[in-house]
């Protein structure tokens, strides 16, 4: 590319006021399952920011939902899961996905393609980390205290859990990259909340495992988190071509701990799109300065967009990145 | 000490069934003023786990309550601001805090080292930081959206917010050493929410004013936070003579990024404690041997304890770490 690549984590749906326009009065996860509805919310940050990438509009959990997991989303709240996953019976209700209880995602990533033309469209799947979390808690936490509990005290049932999730994951993002994807992202959203020691052992593993399962395609793989700080060479080392990096650490520091061979992606702290212009773009040079050095640099927030974004800083954002690092 | 000392964060409440007995049919802000109360809840667990230290029992928004700002805090969310602090006019209501203000501590200090004779009595207040957080956002958030809009916003605003905060925090710091406290503790909660060129320019000078304020009467100065890898030698730097790790950063890594000539605190993640006992000595075990080269160490969970927590292995922690340093 002439210039460092822009795209935005959650730039499709939430802050921009033709999403909430297509939503009216579609529950979140019926709005994943209509193919032409997944397609317009995924084109319309390519729109109108002039991103680099488009991102499949989906959410972590539509793979769970699509084995027959009876959980919903509720507004204000996030994933919720009628019967959380506690005991190795549990486990029976995690069946393996196929491309037949997935049919939308062939479909809205065909239109996808289409559309889109030489504009790239990013896959997209939680990792089994986070999953694992949202089964096990039932819903969001700040603690994860369930889920730490059985990964502390029934590491082997933990372990069979993951590896249930990594089968599922990878058939997910499978589904994806056949249908035309040309790269995937892995989200393992709570990650950071793991020291270093759990996250290699019990983490890693199946993250890893998901990684692998798609090495053969060729498509870059991205693996993000948020405070994961201390995990960032762990994350690459799992599989990752692109490392995602949060706000916390500059990306200059981020490259040493993730060591050769791998590009970065990131890391604008998106609150700064609260403040005026001068600031974005000042906040945005220093992480344009810290990419210098790096092999290889994707800007983008160091977090999801947020959804009181004002979508033309979104839009000047981009266009300022492009400006500033045209070659 | 023959041994590490052992103290725990939020050791007092929660999670011990002796205080919801007392703490009945009282909001939590009421506890906060009644001096035979706090007494009694802040020796609660020093009587039941043997800890090395009792941790004056009090929340980060008494002093603001005390000055006259209109907040509560709810059952189940956590401090909530009637009016937010979002204007220069609203530092007007930010007054000087004087001894006369909180009576309640100076007596609740008082009855609590005569009670507890050679044991310690830690000290407790919310940094700057923090405290502006609750007041701009008029609440908890995942976010910090609000106070961060006028960090990068309007940073004068801000920095005159949080020196307010930090002459009101300093002399709720000096009020306990005065009655009798031997160590203080700022807590940062949010701290790890910024980036470190962030906290170094919108945060530190706030906290380093208040340690500096306090470091005439040679109490120990303990400085924590949650998330903070990436602040560590920032946080030793605003003038702690102890550092607070959470679980996220072994101690040995903690210990390089700080420094020398600072003790550190910390670190096992609260939740190893749903585990059995095997897994708490073996996380415990894994804790005291990077811990090992230290120029000091308290043990610490990596966060405050958790409601859920069963006391018996609190108590049973403690007297772990006690058998296994014993020098």
């Amino acid at each position: 590319m002439p210039h460092t690549p822009v795209w935005f984590m959650r730039q499709a749906g939430r802050s921009l006021p033709e999403y909430h326009k297509v939503r009216e009065g579609i529950p979140m996860l019926e709005s994943c399952v209509r193919p032409e509805l997944v397609t317009e919310i995924t084109l319309q940050p390519v729109r109108r920011h002039k991103v680099d990438a488009a991102v499949y509009f989906s959410d972590i959990v539509v793979p769970l939902r699509a084995i027959g997991i009876d959980l919903d989303i509720k507004p204000g709240v996030g994933p919720v899961v009628a019967d959380p996953v506690r005991t190795r019976a549990d486990l029976a209700r995690l069946r393996d996905l196929t491309p037949e209880d997935v049919p939308y995602v062939t479909e809205a990533v065909g239109l996808l393609t289409r559309e889109l033309g030489p504009t790239p469209l990013i896959g997209f799947a939680g990792a089994p980390f986070t999953l694992a979390s949202y089964l096990v808690e039932g819903g969001p936490s700040r603690t994860y205290e369930n889920a730490k509990a059985m990964m502390y005290g029934d590491p082997q049932l933990w372990a069979d859990l993951l590896d249930r999730l990594a089968d599922i994951t990878a058939a997910f993002l499978k589904v994806q990259i056949e249908a035309g994807a040309s790269a995937v992202q892995l989200f393992d959203s709570w990650a950071g909340a793991l020291a270093p020691a759990d996250y290699r052992h019990s983490a890693m593993p199946a993250s890893a495992k998901v990684l692998e399962a798609v090495a053969g395609y060729g498509v870059p793989r991205i693996h993000f988190g948020v405070g994961t700080g201390e995990l960032l060479r762990l994350m690459g080392e799992a599989g990752a071509d692109v490392v995602g990096v949060d706000w916390r650490v500059p990306l200059d520091e981020a490259a040493r701990r993730v060591g050769p061979g791998k590009a970065l992606q990131g890391n604008l702290d998106p609150t700064v799109l609260f403040a005026g212009k001068e600031v974005v773009e000042a906040k945005t040079r220093e992480v344009l300065d810290a990419a210098a050095g790096l092999e290889g640099h994707v800007f983008n927030l160091g977090h999801g967009v947020m959804p009181s974004t004002d979508p033309d800083a979104l839009t000047r954002l981009a266009e300022f990145v492009h400006t500033e690092t045209v070659r």
